[in-house]
């Protein structure tokens, strides 16, 4: 998963975007980086790294101009390079381009190779790089039309940001499967984010998502907002509001603090037990584990606390110590635990060894009974339109019944949200009636975009720093 | 504030003293050490930093040995100094030793003053380099007997670890101050900590607490429990269970997070408010909240979120933004205090500007009424025993009365926890005869311990890499 | 300017490569990098700085594989990116290839701008990137062929080192302008390096030069030398031999250091002095001072020393201080100048600033009279082909006599060597038919390659860490 | 070995420091330490590694005031460590303090258990911390008494420079073994320097030498010249004319490169041999060479060249490559070499393994013949006074023949210099009464200050960052 941001016509473009790449922080803590715009060149800092870490005093003063856009990357397994960190910047005829994605392309491979057929050559192995090329190879004579024209070439999931000189191009895929938000700064410019806690931050005013199939053309005359491809259904992520998104953030007009709650409501009246406490796996069960706990009339607790001090680059010195990753961001509480029945709510079950050491360590703290609830449904498919979920064969749900999940975990009972009851309980918060077409393809296996054949394994290893 | 660990007989005492010191990072983000002993000399590694961040596998190889020491140290004002991390190591005339220190020596300006008119001299600021000096100048004839000497001679509050090539020395003052607790891992070895999070994480069984006045002396024949010093009614800092300890550490056979609760719970009887959500300034205040609206039957709910990646290096680049630093740390969250009346709960108060500033962001995200709840008393006075308040002249509380403080922050109403409330708080948890004697000096100006003039103020400014 | 290496065939190919530019660092020290290949993929480290602070062991060890390429870069004025440290590495159609260059192509611009007009898009400056896309674009069906295709596009001096996967390719521009080795290592592989003192430190046997015009394919069955360009005049840089070659270099032959002595024995002949001493300005002038002053009988001393400490990044704290940079980096000493008739021997004359200070530094020193000659003639052209001159305008011989530029420099008389002379000088050490070819371009004004329309000076601006 | 540098009395006293130590970096590369004082109290800097590296702008910033001292140190075997990093600086009773050294207290190891019994305790291993414990130890009532009372309870080599807040104090000891140079800013202030060369880059005044057990001091009033010892006869280290120093400096009225000339005429006369070039290890034994060119008549030749660029930190990736190490700083010139009989002239020769490696160079580069001639004679004692030499086990010259060592290095021929043909060269360049008296006991066993027993080998290990 990636978070974008692109601020355009303020004087300290590069400052909102670093303070922007803070709030975004949850979405990608590989890689950071931001490209600004002086209006006669590109600028341009990037690194592996937290944004906290990359960005010094002096660093941010190489990003003078009033637009910039930004990037955070998050840690995938095998990739994880500084040639595919972003903004990816390039020259070409027409000038200087950046451009920050987040979401996936799901036929760049057959993209590339045909690109490479006609003699292109790549830097790295992400498939935003493919995006410039189709942009330079464009007949259009203008950059907004380029970038259509390029788009129009690729299927998949994008939330995208282009920089130019002088504009800013914003596109969120007809399908508008990853988010994107428009804000307005209270002094000056505009503001685009993949999630409006952004905007709370800097102090902007959230307008309204960037509709999917939308374009937002930014230079120093106006704001246009275009409709280069043809209307489609709306396919909104699902796993935003259910996990990966801040609660404070608002997508499609609803809150996903309250969307949590809905689902740990709904969760409770699908799957109750008897139990002394509701507890959640901080902090994306939270909400959940408070919903649920209000539904229930069982009293919610804090049973596990998380660590603030637990970076990127943990050694682990001692095998012997068990549960050990998980022990070093979590910690039972056990004066709260022991001799309880616990309810824990979490958000998902991906492999099951996390959900395992935790009931674990719930258990070792002396709680008498642990249930476990997961405010969706069983995680059956990968994503193919850019979070990291492992390969289908790793998700223990899409080959193992609950009851062996339950087994698995050594929970007391397992109970997740039914497909149905998820639905309902976004229906329930949604304000209008734009917000009815989601994707839930992880849950359902129905997936709105079609995949080609896999890509090709062939890479460039760029080794980093 | 600091927080220390001693580890004696695992072959990986450093790894243990590491990851302790993890658990330990609470209670100091300004620096970090390890000494270990392999039997013969000490092994040194010291840094300004977080402990994530100092010790790399290399540095943590260059630590051999099955004893060790470690602590952590907060950043006070203007004397954050590579100088004074801790621990300490010298040599002297009966070989090596190393001591790190949790606590403050109130009349180590005199004793210091002494030392330098006999000839001594010294590297730092810090008060623990004065007992280093006062051990080497004892004439008895054993490193524990030394050490009990030079503890004669100092008032304050300590909790002391002392690592020699042979043996580790653990003591507490007499009134028992900072807390200190024993260990004993579950394969190898004894461990003492500032706080029992650290056997949770480490796998060792908690003990008990070091009583007040005891000295544990391990080495490798035998642990011997002696009693150095004359008996004295203990006076443990009320504030760890108020807001300095970990919720899940046991302090004095009480867990702090059902000692939060119980004050959460009577803060409500002392002030309840009509309200729609009971919300928490996160983490310290999360267990005394969640009493309050267990207490008042109003609704707890999360309200506030904070950010797991703001580090202690962060650029301000944009001054216009108000609440800055607040925000980056603490994100409102919208969908749940818009249109609300809502309580607050936190620790304490003291200077007010962060109050107020939360107050701010509160109202801000739409609430309708903003209750603050203080689960502590007025603070009106400085610790002189370890932790880092300001100066009385600095704590609104000291000078204002509570209307005056309800106007400063911005609330529509303030209750602070009585000292009365907060003394029943504490005895509804207590579970044995042990646990009276506490210092609320912070709330009451009633100093067990009596200070002499203040300190030079003469200092060497080290500068630090 | 530039220094290339290529290993093919040894176990430690990476090691080999590092040790070479270790050899080669004279030649440039802004930049430095390797790309190894394991057979199956490219594996690339690159960096800013020195090759002895970039190459870790860390990072060797990131470099597996037996064959490798390696490169230094100079620090050129204003376009010091990390975009621009070469090895390149891209994927392509055929997969992946690397590239190092020493050299300067002057049509770089018309030929970028036809690429982009065709849809290539660019990530740096530097005209080797040009190279890979017309590999790229190639229809020819082997890599060596496609290089060569490449190469018949474009115009300029260039050796270059090509590695993909399975083999290595190198080539020198038909005019044969910038050096390059061929060796042998005597336990395994090939080797070629811009220098042959490369071979001595890695124990490598040297073998010839590659020839202008050559192409050397190497790859696991044999290596092959093709001739793809028409056979031109050759015309080898003569300024390798003045300044730029490290003394203990073959070039044509030819040693680099006899070849300087020669110069100095005609400059004494053509300029004598009455003089008690002849110096060098150290390293580059200390051959030729030798040649002076065994030609005219004064005695050779060593009247500057050369520090062995100043890096690149010095900082200058005290601006009064006279002759700054000079001094940090050259000491006179006194007691071998003072009350002494002083011939200075220097290999050029550029802007004259530093000649000033340095003649200066020797008077101050005491010396009574300053005699400055010069091994080579008045540069008056820019190098177009790979040497990092200013333009015309700042090159004091392209607008002073003589006599107006040793009243600039302060020198009490000044010589240079004639043209005549200078390849009189390198005649006479000559050993075959092969090394009459010379480009004296920066002398002579006589370009052997015709320069095109000037670059364009729109540029993406990197910001490097 | 060691070098040291005193301002008082300029604006810029820590950046003079600063250059100066850059000009002494070839007495000590292990660390570099500025100690500042802005007439309130000290500030400090000090690193492990090389003056240009650690000082960056930011650091030197933060050494304001008008005085400063500094140090750069050795880097000697097994105690390499930032603990021992200089200048040191301490607090006590009459305020701060701090010291740089060059030099060797004999008996360090006695007075530090002396110390050690009456009670103080050690940060390090060096034998300057002795000298700031007898100091604060003293009943003197003003610095400089304090540190006359001080060494005169000690032995041995000191050039020392002390800094108080507000004075700067220096002494050398009775014998003057170390130099200690005394110079005067042109513009503002005093300076003193181990080395006349600091005086010439910073453009101040060399004034004189610093006498045999003189004492100056240096305040806001005025400099006082004092003699606290009991007069001796002076033994200057005759070692540094042969090798230490650099060239350009002058010592005792003396200059380094007319000595370094007349050893090596003298060693002409001595072993004469007939041979067709003459060449130097450089940059040390240049002097020597170009002596022994002239008075025997061989023609000097550059016939190893020295790299500019190996750092301390350098990796040896291919261990059979042979002679390794010296291969990466000498390279022999083929072209001179080859065919020829060469007299080779270095300094000194400790263990031989070097020497052996560069013969075996010159032999591989086709010399006919290679002659060594050695301009100080055979090295058979270590030193006690400061210069870091291997135990007399280790010194070839102490167990072996000329004859055995000739074999060992695999000489043609071996000449040492005469201990009276030594002491005769330095006479002939004598430009006064007072350079008569000189420490030859590396070469004769003669040690001017008798040895106490050996120093106890306890000590703290300490780990640098």
């Amino acid at each position: 998963m990636c978070g974008v941001i692109g601020v355009f016509g303020h004087p300290e473009a590069a400052n909102l975007a670093y303070l922007g790449l803070h709030a975004l922080q949850h979405r990608g803590q590989e890689s950071a980086g931001i490209v600004s715009s002086d209006g006669r060149q590109l600028h341009w800092v990037r690194e592996m790294g937290h944004v906290g870490d990359i960005f010094t005093e002096e660093r941010l003063r190489r990003l003078p101009g009033s637009s910039a856009i930004g990037h955070v990357r998050y840690s995938t397994t095998g990739d994880s390079s500084s040639k595919n960190a972003q903004p990816l910047a390039v020259n070409y005829a027409h000038g200087q381009v950046a451009v920050a994605h987040n979401g996936n392309l799901v036929d760049a491979a057959n993209v590339r190779s045909r690109l490479e057929a006609k003699g292109s050559i790549f830097q790295g192995t992400s498939d935003t790089e493919i995006l410039l090329h189709l942009l330079a190879h464009s007949q259009e004579c203008d950059f907004s039309s380029r970038i259509a024209d390029a788009l129009r070439s690729v299927h998949g999931a994008y939330s995208l940001v282009f920089l130019s000189e002088s504009s800013l191009v914003v596109v969120r895929d007809p399908l508008g499967i990853r988010p994107l938000s428009l804000g307005r700064h209270k002094k000056n410019g505009w503001v685009v984010a993949s999630e409006s806690c952004v905007f709370d931050l800097i102090e902007a005013e959230h307008i309204r998502d960037i509709d999917p199939g939308e374009m937002l053309v930014v230079d120093a005359e106006r704001a246009r907002s275009l409709r280069p491809f043809l209307p489609e259904e709306p396919r909104r992520c699902v796993f935003e509001w259910i996990y990966f998104a801040r609660p404070d953030s608002i997508i499609a007009g609803q809150s996903v603090c309250a969307a949590r709650e809905a689902m740990g409501r709904r969760l409770a009246i699908e799957h109750p037990v008897p139990a002394d406490i509701a507890i959640a796996v901080p902090d994306s069960g939270t909400a959940a584990a408070i919903g649920y706990a209000r539904a229930s009339g069982i009293a919610f607790d804090q049973g596990l606390i998380r660590s603030h001090y637990i970076g990127r680059t943990f050694i682990e010195p001692a095998e012997s110590i068990r549960h050990f990753g998980v022990k070093l961001k979590l910690s039972p509480v056990r004066d709260v635990l022991a001799g309880r029945r616990v309810v824990v709510v979490d958000d998902s079950i991906v492999r099951g060894t996390t959900s395992g050491k935790i009931i674990g360590m719930i258990r070792a703290a002396g709680a008498r009974e642990v249930h476990l609830r997961i405010s969706s449904p069983p995680t059956i498919g990968p994503c193919h339109y850019g979070i990291d979920t492992p390969d289908r064969s790793k998700l223990i749900a899409s080959s193992h019944t609950v009851e062996e999940i339950r087994r698995f975990v050594g929970a007391d009972s397992l109970g997740y949200l039914s497909l149905e009851g998820l639905h309902q309980s976004l229906a329930s918060v949604l304000t209008s009636h734009e917000h009815r077409g989601l994707c839930d393809a992880c849950f359902s296996n129905r997936y709105p975009i079609p995949l080609p054949v896999p890509m090709r394994s062939r890479q460039l290893r760029l080794l980093s720093v």
